[in-house]
């Protein structure tokens, strides 16, 4: 009884306070709890599975590329972490460190792997020899501790879920060529699996990864118009390499160093979900990644024939959807709110009087929308209903992402934007840190990208300084 | 070339050098490699996707049952860890202990998880309240940390890979029930998808897990006539529960303590695979499993029209098999040697001849049986070959275990026994901790288990000390 209360009770509407609206959902619809360990959390069944659904979606598209699954070791030596200085500069400050192992203390301390391009390297160093052991397109998931001081569940926490992929090239331009691939790869699978539209683009030098030549992103809108930084690949060129002696002999018998990329995506993803399609009800979700697409709700399930038939409508679905039958002796009003509450795409409504006239409601989450169907025709239209909706959600997403761009020719305008309007900001930049610096000071906004596919200049000086500028970036406030 | 070359190279004979053999196969078969940090390793790509595939078949046999997964942090505080006090006698030893998070001390010291009783105790405390929020039945796949002196690939390695299942009921006959349910769903696994004949029964208290109150195993037996604890389900009973204070209100609206279990599986059964189905030539392994069923190797793969050939055999077969074809420009020899090294249970050899009759060598992994077939009745022919080899392999290996099983009726049988042959002894135990102990001490052997299925009275007195005695357990030297 307890339980069921919890998830009726009025969540924090979204417009009154964002950040207690996205606690309250992530906690009412069962996603986590929090752990005893300050910063790192609990994934309760509703929350794992969705993970569970985009390392499958994602596993399967990686493998579609060659890419293969590895584990390593996590814990990294600290002398090994060290090797590459761009590298241990960023890492060092928030590792959790590993002293003592039993009861004696440790020769060297050990981190646990905040990321593992150090572990990786050290194997290519032993595990390539020749031109013929290329390319290496490993990948691996895991979980990475980060010790971070401020956290929020999904969205930063001390340990997280993640895949990590890392490979190893004969030349610079394969490098690159995979790096953009994965880049695409992830647009790709968040557009297509979570309907969430994304901006395409390279980060700037002060915010791409400790080690890289070049790091591209993709970046998400979320529902109070703050960007999230959604999935990240990396060139590292042949630095790795040569911080670490990783070369190969080509075809002419010459030494030559490798090139190399990382990608990764985390349990972020689900927090980007809950931001970009989550209302005043709760979690809505795309039935691509849902783990339940559709809950049949009977009513007035004690009344002769009414669980039969509704176990009957279960089976036939089954072979064409994730279908649940809520059978519990909760009230039918609790079980509609249930259904809001997790996001459950679609909801069938079956009572004594549907099955009398062959039918039943159906009710979808992401637009209220009622409708009555023969229940002869479900298997045909109900994968149908789930397909519409996976498009609707991502094109509501993408009106709303659309209409939160606004473009800033000078400093003021972007004051001006930051104060008046939520989204993100187009604006010019001469390339110069500085500038970088001062909008971050004065605003909060970072540079969220220079985007691939829109290269129209809107102006041709920075935004910050009024000097000569060719590049155009997405600026914004971020998670 | 260097890569082929090892492939080829003979690895010891078993029978010269069973531990070199094991640890050549691992090498050469590609299945790990060793980290920087002692005692903990690499799982290559073909070690790992042997995982996965045990993975993802248990992982949907325990669904089955109602199980769902979670994900718990990594980390332990040392308080809550103490909380059980066998528990923490039993674990505090081996744990890697962290004291420092980035540039701070921690101001308590936490412990990579050895595994997670404790974690799930503490949440099950405040997440369950009625019988209603009964039974729990939650999983996890994650690795654990012990920080073992001694370590060998797969069998014992200071970090490894396994699934942790976690469960709360009502009562204690639930618990008992769901300990079994699970030790035999491990069995049933093991049995027809790994082909690995188990022993199923029960630890002395002794050799139990610390803070259970029964823990029930299954024991395979290596080719070498070693035993292998191929996995435990534990009964807790109410102690977690009084220890943690985990309670829930009953229908009568009276509190009560919930009964507990725990049950897991690791990455040792890749060793298990190796040192059952293995032979000198290399891993052999059972179709379920294999990541590659049937590997295609063409013959003069630069004659015209014999690649195409191979690529159409290939693609038809996609559809009944895990098949792949091995188009590299390395000789037809080296990719036999090959396929046998990596266990892969079919191959199928097609050159011009071949073509012209319309036909393909097939040749058994397991058995090396050579026939030729149709290429009409691959599709047919080749599932139902791969059948019939999983079920030869299973065969084949509780012939092996059968014939190794000796009994023995007093002390001096029992070192005999263990002198002239490998294998279990089955001997009756009075039931006293210092019977278990001096054979252990005098003879390295330790108590199996007390089998479910083999209650007959071998004798009525102990194998050890000649009292009477009513249990029957299997004993051995064990990995």
């Amino acid at each position: 009884m307890a339980k069921e209360k919890k998830l009726v009770e009025a969540i924090t509407s979204m417009d009154v306070d964002f950040a207690q609206w996205y606690t309250d959902i992530v906690k009412k619809a069962e996603l986590m709890d929090y752990s005893s360990i300050r910063g790192c959390m609990i994934f309760k069944p509703a929350g794992y599975a969705l993970w569970e659904n985009i390392r499958n979606e994602l596993d399967r598209r990686f493998k579609e590329t060659g890419v293969e699954n590895v584990y390593m070791p996590m814990f990294i030596p600290e002398s090994l972490l060290e090797v590459e200085k761009d590298h241990v500069e960023g890492f060092a400050p928030e590792v959790a460190w590993v002293t003592h192992g039993g009861m004696n203390e440790l020769q060297e301390r050990i981190c646990v792997r905040p990321t593992s391009e150090t572990l990786f390297c050290d194997f290519y160093k032993n595990d390539i020899h020749s031109y013929r052991d290329l390319p290496k397109l490993y990948n691996q998931w895991c979980s990475v501790v980060r010790w971070e001081k401020e956290t929020r569940p999904f969205l930063r926490s001390r340990e997280f879920l993640w895949q990590e992929g890392h490979t190893a090239h004969a030349t610079a331009e394969e490098a690159e060529e995979r790096t953009i691939q994965m880049l695409n790869l992830y647009a790709d699978f968040v557009e297509d699996f979570l309907a969430i539209p994304v901006i395409r683009g390279q980060k700037t030098e002060k915010e791409k990864f400790a080690g890289a030549e070049a790091t591209y992103t993709i970046e998400a809108l979320m529902h109070d118009g703050k960007a999230l930084q959604s999935g990240t690949s990396h060139n590292f060129g042949d630095g790795f390499a040569k911080a670490f002696g990783i070369q190969y002999t080509d075809k002419d018998n010459k030494l030559q160093y490798v090139h190399q990329t990382s990608w990764g995506m985390t349990t972020r993803l689900i927090g980007a979900l809950i931001m970009v399609h989550g209302d005043n009800s709760g979690l809505v979700l795309p039935p691509a990644v849902a783990p339940t697409q559709v809950v049949i709700i009977p009513i007035q399930q004690r009344k002769e024939g009414v669980l039969e038939k509704a176990e009957n409508v279960r089976d036939r679905l089954k072979n064409v959807c994730r279908v649940k039958l809520d059978d519990s002796d909760k009230s039918p009003g609790w079980k509609f709110s249930e259904q809001e509450m997790r996001g459950f795409p679609l909801r069938i409504e079956l009572g004594p009087r549907d099955i009398e006239n062959n039918q039943c409601v159906v009710v979808r989450r992401d637009t209220s929308e009622k409708m009555t169907l023969s229940l002869d025709e479900l298997d045909e239209k109900i994968p149908k209903l789930l397909e519409q909706i996976q498009k609707d959600m991502y094109a509501r997403a993408k009106i709303h992402l659309n209409t939160h761009i606004h473009d800033a020719h000078n400093f003021e305008e972007f004051c001006n934007v930051l104060e008046t309007q939520t989204g993100f900001i187009r604006g010019m930049w001469c390339g110069d840190q500085a500038c970088e610096d001062k909008i971050k000071e004065e605003t909060s906004a970072t540079s969220r990208c220079m985007p691939f596919n829109d290269q129209e200049q809107i102006s041709d000086v920075c935004v910050c300084c009024g000097k000569p500028a060719k590049k155009l970036v997405y600026w914004g406030r971020a998670y």
